[in-house]
C-alpha cells in the first residue's frame, strides 16, 4: 500500500502520545518525523516507552520543534499537538509551504476573531488563517474537511456536547435557550502539567468543578450550536474533574417543546450511517468508549418537569483529540474514514 | 462521664461500619450491642477488622437482629442501619417499648404516605409511625429533632441538595421551577452489595449516570424544597456514579430572579452559626470533606445566561449517613451537637 | 485476504471480552461464533457494549456453550475462555472432531497429572489430552506450538515470572534454590465474579496479599522453571491485589552465583529477536504495557547482599491471557506472529 | 484540662496536614502556632481547607518558618514536618532554648554519622545532636523516648518492616542473613511535590518499583534490625509505588531456622500489651489501617521452601508519620500513649 508520509509536532503531551500510538498502527500512513522542543535528539522509544517496539517508533529520533526543521521533513500532513496559542506559529508557514495541517489545539476552532478575543483575552495572531480553517468535527462538517488545508480538530468537551445536541437543534426538537450542561472529565484532559492540583493524591478520591462559569471551550460549543439552531445560543456549562485517567461523561438538560418521544428516534436517524456515533437506549458509561473513537449517546425524558436529559461519553484523548484528528486526516487524505480507528 | 448506652442494628453495611467507627470514639456514648442477622455470634473485631482495638469493639459480640434480642438490650437509643423497607419492623416495637430510634434508611423520611407509595411502589407498612417521625436534617429541623422519638436521618443526595437550596428558597432568591441537579457519588453510596455492576473493574475508570429520571430520593428532596419554598417544587435530578470510595459532589443550576449577587451572602448568613456547613467562595472538592461531617457549599453566577450554579460536597457515609445520625442523636440526647464529630 | 474462521467459547469474562476485542480487529481472522451459556440468543453488542460497532460484532448473536452447538460452527480454531475445570469438556470433543483449540484456562498447562492433582485437589478429567497439550508461552515453546492441536495458553503470573527467569536459569546465571517472587495484579485478574471482596469499595485504596503460600499457578511456574534449570525448582511466591484494573508487576529476588553484571546482557541476548519482550535498563511500569502484548523486563543488582532483583510487567488480560492466546493462534495458523497484536 | 501548647513547623506537606488534623482533635494539646515558609501570613483554613471549622484551626494564621519566629512562640513541643536535610537548622536552636522536638524527617533517625554519610551522601550537619536523639518507634524504644529532648520519629517503610521483624530477631527465630522485603506505598508517601512522575495520570493504573537497590531508609531499618539481632544485618529491599493515596503494605521473606510454628505466637506475645500493633492470622489489608495508627501484622509459613512470609500494613501518614509523632509526643509529655489516636 502507498502510505502517506505524516509528521507529529509536539509528541510529549497526552494527546500527542495517543496520536503516536494511533498512527503507529494506521495502515495508511508512514510517520516520518516526530518533534519535541524538550526532547529533540532523543529516541522516541525513550520518551514514550509505551510505544517502544511498535511500528516506526523504534527508529524515530525526536527532531526539534522549529519551523525550519519541520519544513525539511518529508510529510504531506502535519499534526500539531501543541499547547493553546503555540500552533499558529507552525500552521502559517506549513500551510504557505503547501503542507496540510490538522491542529489539535483550540487555535483554529473559531470562525470569528472577535469571539476568540472575548474568550482567550487576546487578539488571534493570524485572523486570516483562522477564517480559512475548518472546524474538525466530521459528523458536522465532513464535506468541508475533505479539501481543507487547515483543520482545527474539535475538542473533547465540545464533541461530547455537540454530537447529542446538533441534530436536535437542527430539527427544532429542543429549546435552544434551555440548555444546561454538566460534564466530568478524566484527569488526562488537563494535560501533562506538573501542577500541584494535578498530583495523584490531589485528584484521587476527589471530585470537583472548575472553570466556572465561562470555560474557554464554550466559545466553540456555542459557535456550532448557534449554527445548528440558526440563532445565537448561550448555554450554562459546568465541567468537573473526576478521578480517572480518561473519559468524558456529559449530561445535558434541555426542554423539548414537543415532548420527549421524538428525541431518541431523531438521534438514531441522524447517526444511522455514522461509524463512530453509537445511539442507544443504554445510558452511556465512559468505560465503554475509552480506548475507542466512539461517542455513545442516549436520552431520557422526565415527564414530571418536561425536561429531557441527553447523555454522552467519549474518550477525551481519542474521539476528543487524537482519534478525531486521525478521522479528520482520513477524510483529508481520501482514505477510508475509519482507517486505523477500528 | 455518664455515657449513654446505645445499640446499632445492622452493622455490616458501609453506613453501619462508619457508625460503629464514629460511636467507638464518641465521648458521650457506650455501645452496648451491635446486631447483624448474618454475623450473629461472631466477635465484632472479626467482621469489622478496621475497628479491632478501638474502644468497646474488642469486647462486642454481634447479637441477632431480632426484635426480641434488641428489646433485651440496655440501650436508650437504637441506630437502625438497615436496607430500605426493613426498618419499620424494628422501629415500631422499639418506639412502643419507650426506646428512641435514629433510622438511617429512607423508611421514615417522608411525611406523606401517598408520596411514599408513588416513589416506592408499595404502601408504607406503618403510616402512623411515619407521621410521627421527624426528618433528620439538623440544619433544617433542629428543634423538632431534640424531643423526637423517631428520626428519619436525611440521606446523602438530599443533604447535598437541600443545604444549598433551602435558605435561598426560603428567601425567594431562586425560582423554584428552575432547579436542575447533577450529582456524582462515590461507590460506597450503592452499599455493600455483591452485584456485578459494583465490581472494582466495572466502576474504576468509569463514570455513568443511573436512576434517571425519577430517583427515589427525589421524594424527600422535593418534600423539603416545597416546605422551604411554600409551594410544590419539582426538580430534575441526574445522579452519577464516580470511581471513588466516598463523597458526593452536587452541582445545582437555578435561576435567581434578582440576580446572583445576593446568593453567597444569603448562604453565609444562613449558616453563620452552623458547625457543619462551610460556606465559602472556594469551589467544593469532595476530598476536603471525606472523613468529616462537613458540608461545603459555594455558588457561582453566570451573567451570560442569568443562571446560578450552586455547588456542594459531603461525605456520603458521614454527613450523608452515619455522621448525620450521630448529629441527630446528639440533639436528641441533649449533648453538644458536635460531640464525637469534630 | 483469506481470513481464518474462529470461534470464542465463553465471551463473558474479562479475558473473553479482551479476546473478542483483539479478534475483532485481527486482519487474518473471521469470528464466526461467540458462545455464552448465560447469554445465548442475545446480540453480542448488548452484552459487550464496548464492542458494538466494531468489526463482526454488530452481526454476532451469542450461541449456547454446548458441545453440539460448537461442533456445528464453521471454525478451524476454538478459543476457550472458560473458568478452571470447565475447558476439558469442550477441548476433548473439539480436538476429536479435528478442530484446533487454544485454551485460556489452567486446564492444559501441566505436563504431569500428579502435579495437577497436588495443586488442584482432584484428578485431571482427561490426562491423555493433558499429555498431548503444549504449554502456550511462545517465547519458550514456539516450535512445539506451531503444529499443536491443543495449546494451554500460559497464565498471567507465570508469564511475568518465566520470561525474566528462564533464560537466566538455562545459562546457570542464577541459583535456582534462591528464587522468591512478589507480584501485584490488577483486579481484573480475579475475574468478573460478584464476590464482596472484589467490590470497588473493597479494592480501591486497598493493597493485600492473598493465596499464600501455595498459589495454584505455582504448579505451572515450577514446571517450566525446572525444565529450564534442568533440576527440580521450588520457589516462594506472594501474589498481591492492587487497586487498578489491569497489569501485573513482578519483582523477583534471586542470587546470581557469578555476580550481577551478566544478567542484563543475557536477557538482552535472549530476547533480541522477540517482538513482545522489551528488555531495558528502565524499571518496568505496568502503565507502559497495559493494552499491549508486551512484557517489559529489567534487572538490578544489590552488591550489599549479593542478590539480583528482576522486574517485569505485563497486561494480565493481553500478554497474560487474550493477547498470548492470539499469539499462540498466529503460530498455529502460520500467520505473522504479531498479526493483530501491534 | 491543662492542654500542652505545641507548634507545627512546615504544615504544607501531607504529613504536616495529617499532623494538624490529629492535633486539632487531641484532647491534651493546644496548637499555638503553625508555620510555613510558603504560606506565612495566610489563614490556615485557606491553605488546609479540610481543617476549616476544626478546633483551633479557624483562628490560626500561618507564621514564617524562621527560627526567630518559632522561638517567640509559646510551645513546649515543636513538631518538625520538613523535608529531609532541613530539620537540623530548627532542631538545634529549639533544643538549645529548652524546647523539645519531635522530628518527622529522616534527619535524626541514625545513631552513626558515618552511616548517614554513606546513605545521604553528605556529612550530617550536626553530629552531636544526632547522637543525642532517640529513634522514635515507641514499641522498640518507649522508655528512651519518654525523657528525650529530641526524637527522630520512625519512618513509614521502617515501621512496617521493623515491627514484624524485631521481636523475631531478638528471639533468634529468623535467620538475619535471609531477609528480603517487598513493600508497596500509596502515592502520598512521595510527598506533595509537583513532579511529572507523581501526576494522577502517571500513577493511576500504574505499579512500579523505584529506588533500587539502595533506598535511603535502609540505613535506619538495618540499624534497628542489627540492634535487635545483636549482629550486623543487611537486607534486600524493593519499594513500589501503588495507585492509592495512603497505605504501606510490606511482605517480608525470611528463613526461620526452627520452622514456622513459633512465629505467630512469638509476635502475639511480643505485642500483647501494645495498643497499636494488631497481630492476627488474617492477612493485612491497607484499607483496614488507613486513617488509623494501627500496624497490622501476620505471618504465613511455606513448608515447601522452608521460608516464612511476614506481612504488615500501616497508614504511611499516620503510624508511618503523623500518628507516630503524636504517639512519641504523648510519651514525652506523660500523657496516655493513645491520647488523640483512638
Amino acid at each position: 500500500m502507498n502510505r502517506i508520509p505524516v509528521a507529529i509536532v509536539g509528541a510529549n503531551g497526552y494527546s500527542g502520545e495517543e496520536l503516536c500510538a494511533l498512527l503507529a498502527r494506521h495502515p495508511g500512513v508512514r510517520v516520518t518525523a516526530v518533534s519535541s522542543r524538550q526532547h529533540a535528539g532523543r529516541p522516541a522509544r525513550e520518551i514514550l516507552p509505551r510505544l517502544a517496539g511498535s511500528g516506526d517508533f523504534d527508529r524515530i529520533v525526536f527532531i526539534d520543534s522549529s519551523v525550519e526543521s519541520l519544513l525539511a521533513v518529508e510529510a504531506e500532513v502535519f499534526f500539531l499537538a501543541l499547547p493553546h496559542g503555540v500552533s499558529t506559529a507552525f500552521a502559517g508557514p506549513l500551510c504557505e509551504a503547501g503542507r496540510r495541517v490538522v491542529d489539535l489545539s483550540a487555535d483554529f476552532r473559531l470562525r470569528d476573531a472577535r469571539v476568540y478575543r472575548e474568550f482567550y483575552g487576546e487578539d488571534h495572531p493570524s485572523p486570516g488563517l483562522l477564517a480559512s480553517a475548518v472546524y474538525g468535527l466530521p459528523e458536522l462538517h465532513r464535506e468541508a474537511i475533505r479539501p481543507a488545508r487547515l483543520v482545527g480538530s474539535a475538542g473533547c468537551y465540545p464533541t461530547s456536547i455537540l454530537l447529542p445536541l446538533v441534530p436536535l437543534l437542527r430539527r427544532k426538537l429542543i429549546d435552544p435557550s434551555s440548555i444546561i450542561v454538566s460534564s466530568a472529565s478524566g484527569v488526562s484532559g488537563a494535560g501533562r502539567k506538573a501542577e500541584p492540583g494535578l498530583l495523584f493524591s490531589e485528584c484521587n478520591e476527589s471530585l470537583r468543578a472548575y472553570g466556572l462559569p465561562k470555560h474557554r471551550h464554550l466559545s466553540e460549543i456555542e459557535q456550532e450550536l448557534s449554527l445548528a439552531a440558526g440563532c445565537p445560543v448561550a448555554i450554562t456549562f459546568a465541567p468537573h474533574l473526576a478521578p480517572m485517567n480518561r473519559g468524558i461523561h456529559t449530561t445535558i438538560f434541555a426542554t423539548p417543546p414537543d415532548g420527549g418521544d421524538g428525541l431518541l428516534p431523531a438521534l438514531e436517524a441522524a447517526y444511522a450511517g455514522e461509524p463512530f456515533v453509537r445511539v442507544s437506549d443504554r445510558l452511556p458509561d465512559t468505560k465503554h468508549v475509552t480506548g475507542t473513537n466512539f461517542c455513545d449517546v442516549s436520552v431520557r425524558h422526565d415527564p414530571r418537569t418536561g425536561r429531557a436529559i441527553l447523555l454522552s461519553a467519549v474518550d477525551n484523548l481519542v474521539k476528543g483529540a487524537a482519534g478525531q484528528a486521525v478521522q479528520n486526516f482520513n477524510l483529508m487524505a481520501g482514505l477510508e474514514e475509519t482507517a486505523g480507528l477500528l
